[in-house]
């Protein structure tokens, strides 16, 4: 026995109590479903990796939230001079799923069929400043269509996601298509250097948040020229498609853009937006994200990049991927299902078997058992005293319990309501 | 583009292939279902955890095998004079469910009925040395009763966990319950004393390996009173129930015995097994192991530990758990999949639907949707020339295509089975 010691949960990471969990549960095995339903196969990676498999990965800013883990044992030597942190470790959790599916494919490319169609749903980790609903552990749930160059694992992947968000009650759909190669022929025919067109996205990727003239602004105020500024943002402002270059990649956008309408139908829009230009640096060819409409958020986004397991691999395999944000999905689940609004499946009525003593605890498993055989959720409670019965059946009703049945000296009569 | 790196995952870690995990999800769904009609709520803790916490919770030899954390940013001083590896880390990867439970329980108790029934299933991390079949990420999964003193706990948790084990098509279960005061007593009675019992557990832990006159081989050793010693070992090498003291602790196994039998009925056996010792420190009551008649092993095992909580909390909280070895179970089934004795569902046929140029991208995604409609898994893939195509199709049947539709240029027709 002793004082209540702190208990709260790692900073900057959550507990996570039962009403949450059975929505969790709900949308993944939802979003499994659908996702198996159109041929993707669930695969698991360790959470850690070798640390120099993850640092130098092409996963930008995320590389500097790496949790390292401390070598073990003889390895770890505190008597080296000149001791760095690199010194001391040797594994590291991972930040996202796309390394690990990576590594994965190169592992066991031989035993898996061309073109593999991967889902993973897990725990991601990232050392990030806490704020507000953003947390160090978080779930993501990817699929990702490895060796097929073509379009059709763009299509498959919008149609797959657009599928399970749709399964999970989400409509009215807004997706969003680009290329970077497209913005950057529209930006250098507007004279601004490609040199210069990495440093050019981060600013227009901001136009959703600063607006076009904070983009004009920042530019401006980061050296470039004025003028081509201005005709940029103008034509992106505008979005006049005469101003898109007449190339190969948009040809392809175009052909998603119209296979993705065609089966999205009337749940959602579908555009080419050349503003589009999504954080992260390995990207090769289309990038896409899915938006419900009224939020001023994304829901999903993902992209092609054909260059990463080659360089595990030895030899390039295109590579393709959409990611659903699990938390913002769930943000949402909740909310729909706090309005009444949720499409989701409401469990079966939960019944407590208040159990009187221990001589009738037989009685009460088979009562309970019964219960069970009839679908309800039944579980075994011991009761307390009658006096204290009213006060113990009204917390019952509070944590989420549709009624109760007593089992002792008595004959057990069938459940009683707490509605009634 | 370069030469391929070695791409294995980290030492003594695993990746998990399609085949494997669409079984773990199957298991997992079981019991996570036959758990939730026993009333039981799935909850989740971070996988991380303070390291001071994981330190010192009575893990025993677990501790040792801690996957540590390195402090970051200015938190992290190398410059410190008589550096040890306790200066550089603040976090821990989580050995096991059951102390984040006993966190999580004391942190948020108010808000949680009691009694309180959890659920638990996720990976936990030792760094253990490797060996065939045992790897450094594994799976738990949980159920515990927190908030109840009496015996239903135990009788509860043992009723939901042959439930699950029997959902998943396991049978013929043998049961046994053991208290370690009740083998205290009889370690008493034959002139041992007490102080020495951690120790003589130990080696009693061993009989099922080295037989009974390696343990009294071993106790004699290690300097135990041979012929205390051989007293002991007679008493339970014969298991007459004469040797056991009539106290309460047998009187409580003696009724969960008796309400666990009239659960199991044919399904299985249980006995009081005067030898089961269990390897952890914190138990304080009964223990119970659940294994399959003819295996070596058992697989699921747990017990009573009422004075962890308190550590937390300041106040002692009754508590007993059970956990399924899910790794092993996971074996068993995959034993029972290869020889054709599983239980379990099996998945819907697989159709390849292959398109066989981008201009037919769209007539193969409504071939696709129909086939859905119908309950089939569909997958739209690139058809590979006519002249390869017979190689394509060996593949997709290799990796558990059912069949395949070609969509071009002509009509497309219903699905053509492999096996026709």
């Amino acid at each position: 026995m002793g004082r209540k010691i702190d208990t709260s949960p790692a900073r900057g990471m959550r507990d996570v109590l039962p009403a949450e969990v059975e929505l969790r549960d709900q949308a993944r095995d939802v979003i499994l479903a659908t996702y198996r339903r159109f041929g993707y196969s669930h695969i698991e990676t360790p959470a850690l990796e070798n640390i120099d498999r993850l640092v130098g990965s092409d996963g930008g800013d995320n590389e500097k939230l790496i949790y390292k883990v401390l070598k073990r044992g003889g390895k770890l030597d505190l008597g080296k001079a000149d001791l760095t942190p690199d010194d001391l470790v040797d594994l590291g959790l991972r930040y996202d799923l796309t390394v690990p599916l990576a590594r994965f494919y190169a592992q066991h490319h031989a035993e898996l069929p061309r073109p593999f169609k991967a889902i993973q749903v897990g725990p991601v980790w990232r050392a990030e400043r806490p704020q507000k609903g953003r947390y160090r552990q978080f779930t993501q749930c990817d699929i990702d269509v490895l060796g097929e160059p073509g379009a059709l694992a763009e299509v498959d992947l919008l149609a797959a996601t657009t599928e399970a968000l749709a399964a999970l009650g989400l409509s009215d759909f807004e997706v969003r298509l680009n290329d970077r190669r497209v913005l950057s022929k529209v930006a250098e025919r507007h004279g601004l250097p490609v040199a210069e067109h990495e440093r050019l996205f981060i600013a227009i990727d901001k136009a959703d948040k600063i607006g076009w003239d904070g983009v004009a602004k920042e530019l401006t105020e980061r050296g470039f020229d004025a003028a081509a500024v201005a005709g940029l943002v103008g034509a992106l402002r505008d979005g006049d498609p005469a101003d898109l270059d007449d190339g190969e990649e948009l040809a392809t956008l175009e052909a998603i853009r119209a296979d993705v309408a065609g089966q999205l139908g009337a749940a959602g829009s579908v555009r080419l937006d050349p503003t589009l230009v999504r954080g992260m640096g390995y990207y090769t060819g289309p990038i896409f994200e899915v938006a419900v409409a009224g939020l001023p958020y994304s829901i999903a986004g993902g992209g092609r990049y054909d260059r990463m397991i080659g360089r595990m691999l030895g030899t390039d395999v295109p590579a393709c991927g959409f990611s659903i944000g699990f938390e913002r999905v769930i943000a949402l689940l909740q909310e729909a299902r706090e309005t009444g609004a949720s499409m989701l499946p409401s469990a079966p009525r939960r019944v407590a078997v208040l159990c009187e003593s221990s001589a009738h605890l037989g009685g009460a498993l088979e009562v309970a058992r019964q219960l069970r055989s009839e679908g309800f959720w039944a579980s075994l409670v011991t009761a307390r005293p009658p006096k204290k019965r009213g006060k113990q059946l009204d917390e019952l009703q509070r944590h989420g319990y549709d009624g109760w049945l007593a089992c002792g000296p008595g004959a057990a009569e069938g459940p009683r309501w707490f509605e009634d």
